[in-house]
């Protein structure tokens, strides 16, 4: 079985994390397999929105402990290997928010530690309504330091420090009221929910949605006149596509608009 | 009629924007008259509170489509002017944080696109609790990239990334969860409650009140070491104020301030 | 009587501020006792987490006014003792924030001003159900500008700014919905819930805790990019530690760990 499945359906991608007897942990070749996936996608003219879900009873319960124990045995104790490990995990939760597409995590059983770091990463997610959400790293040990950077930009600044220090387990609920999630749904009507997601995102103008997404991220970054001055020569860029232009006359003449030169 | 009326109470300017045919879109015409009254505010002593609200069935809806369309006859198809647009827009939005005096939006009926970012721009919003809002420039092929700065430093990131990609509306319940207002309260009060906040601000002292709305922006925008040095010299400014030596007697005296001098 | 009051038990530091007949403000004297009881449990390798109360019927009701106005009758006016008291009350703040244990604010009654303050700082916040908070300097002419810094950190910006700028006093089930605290319970529990959130922190590998929170603070004013790599480097310091070795093979081997080269 392949660790990482991908199923085209309309222009949305479906991944399904494949590892159920290990909770999907994020293992080498788990990492690995979404890295590829991922820039597979990135490329891929014909996809407009991903799903990430998981196989089996958990959507995601973080690093694989096992491999990274094994880890070491190298001479050095592991540190290269665990630096390497946390760089490619980084790489791949970057990759998300790089990537031209949305991408939806579908999350349903537990969501833990870089699990609910890439629940944190994903640009929205939506939950079944008993999927319990972790950075329950401390209680081994090892503080969640890198779900961290997701999960403080997603949630209030006192919630986010007592899950990391207590590593109290959160229902759908709260996480939806903290803004972790988008909506939480019975676990029955959980893909579907995601795909009408998916599937609306997917009607959209695909280039004003990869415009849009990318700047997104880069002007949270940047102070509010930078961010005004760079938004605004990709609102300029925006409007100067010809499927832009069509778009608005279509809307003005109360007609549906003819994308076809995007198809 | 005047696209943008001006009438003042007490200390309280009441602005409206007034091309209800066209939904108060943020034409050429109603930014030129927003900044120019604006700018006349900043240096208005009298005026310690300023309201925004919309006549007509709609509060805002963004930018006027059908100017922008014509806008595409010039030689370069429009470019400069686009750039030319948004850069005005964004120049009244930051007027509006640079503002001395706190700004209220009065919001009814609907808030879209550049209307939403108007919202999200004021200091303060009260909005009519069937009011809905809206970044859905994505529906007609043209992202909320401008409106999206002011969005995501008002309400969290999942939220903000589904409203920008779907273009899906919000009502003003969710609205004021979101944080993206402060009250939603019924139509019928709706101009009774926003006077009696902007009341509450013109009571106080103007200056204190100018030197901490600066502040408060400013301040967001520095690591915390930088903003608590920067902080604490406004604080010291405002100590050696003769109206807040008076407000501080005042109150441990019991009685009521004497701050004519500032009247 | 002391000014500060300090009780171990087990490994938490309970400190209470003990000046109930002026509210507990953070007096010159007040802020010197924390400084240096900070101070003394940041080297203190037998506390785990700090918890700060207040004496008598209100947490903190923010500076010493009567103090501050005596100040006035230096030759410069105050000025340079006002400058040297915000630098010592932010000093104080910032202390919390880089104290290697966890602090718990155990908020009853009223938190105003730089009493609002210190809650906002304090990693996490348990408040009796009937408490209220405030920044309403603004009431006297004095603007909350530094109490804004810790704030603007913790709740949505339209809500700041409105507490900031009409004085508005918020109680605690809004301060709970907006981020400020972690929980709101009845006073007649107040002190177990607060003792019970210390030990379940106290309860975890120290310096697991320690790692963590320095890279919660410092992580939170990266841009993303440099946030992973820095807090991956943190992630690895981690993994090298032998009780973080220990923590995770206990966990997969079904056993409490044997953290007792920590101890």
């Amino acid at each position: 079985m392949d660790i990482l499945l991908r199923q085209d359906h309309d222009k949305i991608a479906h991944l399904t994390l494949n590892a159920p007897d290990r909770l999907n942990a994020l293992s080498d070749a788990m990492l690995a397999a979404l890295q590829d996936t991922l820039d597979q996608i990135a490329a891929d003219r014909h996809i407009s929105a991903v799903i990430i879900a998981g196989q089996g009873k958990a959507f995601c319960a973080g690093h694989d402990l096992r491999e990274m124990q094994a880890g070491r045995q190298a001479a050095d104790g592991g540190a290269a290997y665990f630096a390497d490990l946390f760089g490619r995990c980084a790489a791949v939760m970057q990759r998300i928010q790089s990537l031209p597409q949305p991408v939806i995590a579908q999350v349903h059983g537990i969501a833990t530690a870089a699990g609910c770091q890439l629940v944190a990463t994903c640009d929205m997610a939506i939950a079944a309504d008993d999927t319990r959400f972790g950075v329950n790293g401390v209680n081994i040990g090892l503080f969640c330091s890198t779900p961290m950077v997701a999960l403080t930009r997603n949630i209030p600044r006192k919630a986010a420090f007592e899950m990391l220090t207590t590593g109290r387990f959160i229902h759908a609920d709260e996480a939806l009221q903290l803004g972790l999630i988008n909506r939480a749904v019975p676990l029955a009507t959980l893909a579907d929910e995601t795909s009408a997601l998916a599937r609306s995102i997917a009607a959209k103008l695909p280039v004003a949605v990869k415009i849009g997404k990318s700047a997104f991220y880069d002007q949270a970054q940047l102070p509010t006149a930078e961010a005004y001055a760079y938004t605004s020569a990709v609102m300029v860029e925006n409007m100067m596509l010809r499927d832009t232009d069509e778009g608005i006359s279509a809307f003005l003449e109360k007609r549906a608009p003819d994308w076809s030169s995007s198809e």
